[in-house]
């Protein structure tokens, strides 16, 4: 299962949520997140986010497929190959509404490699927390990195790939409001997710 | 232009050479190198060739890719663009022969990935130095990097697929004999340049 939406919307919170909700049912959960979900993957997730250089597009593309790829093989496939439930906070959802809903390369190409990164593996479910940028962005406290710094246009340009994403895939995708309590939030995504886990 | 050949083939003499040739000539020359071409490239170089973690194939080639892809953006367009002669100690052809040749991905899947990240740009001459890996490996001083040590049936392969890379673009390929004098290889190189330059 996989977390989208922009920076702000509340995806921590309701990782952490869901994964309390299984470990309580006796069940292995791997929590996870891109960029910069493995050792390696940390190194990339730095080089992109708080580089001095400027990063071309393919380049960011190829970078963030990398730590997929990494992703995948080191933590996501083994997990699932045991039986685990597993929950990351991002996938590759962020990079189709981040680098080609808000910047100069296509959606197609950015799926294509992706998918080749990946080994073609999509989570069961994806939950998108949808809110207005406006309001995601009041919620954060930390220091701006290179992406939350792209402004507001950026920010609800993104929100809507998102939802163009989750039209295109109704059956993978669960749109939630995430200006909804975070408790009322909690239990629509534990209630979705037991139909899906045996 | 791009030189091509396993460690110890004498590449870096051989850039030097073609390089100071046209530099005599009045022009400008930029000479590069892959992995690490870019300040980015240099910090993806140090992750692949010296890191602790095991990386996985797609991940490698991935980042190999996202490398070139800054390579290309950032130095070699706009040297080209402004009418500077290049020349790349290792390009694509380097990911073909590693990377496809010696490890689990297609040859096929390598090169649409580095054609995607440089655009479809392919050097007008590649000069490839050709040796027996024994007779290259006994030149080499410094400490062996992971792919260095990869052993020596490695070599052989990756070797082979470099010949098998000319022999499909012979227009492309200059295969020289490595083992010859340094004098001789660097007098073929030049005059062989004459033809391409304008």
């Amino acid at each position: 299962m996989s977390f989208e939406g922009v920076d702000g919307a509340g995806k921590t919170t309701q990782v952490e949520r869901l994964a309390t909700f299984w470990r309580a049912r006796g069940r292995e959960v791997v929590v996870t997140r891109e960029p910069g979900g493995t050792p390696l993957g940390a190194e990339i997730r730095h080089m992109l986010l708080h580089g001095d250089e400027p990063v071309a597009a393919r380049t960011e593309a190829l970078l963030f497929a990398a730590d997929r790829a990494q992703h995948v093989a080191e933590t996501i496939r083994p997990a699932l190959d045991r039986g685990a439930i597993v929950i990351t906070d991002r996938y590759l959802d962020s990079s189709l509404a981040y680098q080609a809903g808000g910047r100069e390369l296509t959606a197609g190409e950015i799926r294509e490699l992706s998918m080749w990164a990946t080994g073609g593996l999509l989570p069961e479910r994806t939950y998108l927390l949808d809110i207005d940028p406006a309001a995601a962005h009041a919620r954060l406290t930390h220091a701006e990195d290179r992406i939350e710094s792209a402004g507001d246009a950026f920010q609800r340009r993104t929100r809507r790939a998102f939802l163009d994403l989750a039209e295109r895939e109704p059956e993978r995708f669960l749109v939630v409001d995430a200006a909804l309590p975070a408790d009322d939030i909690a239990r629509t995504i534990c209630e979705d997710s037991v139909h899906l886990v045996g």
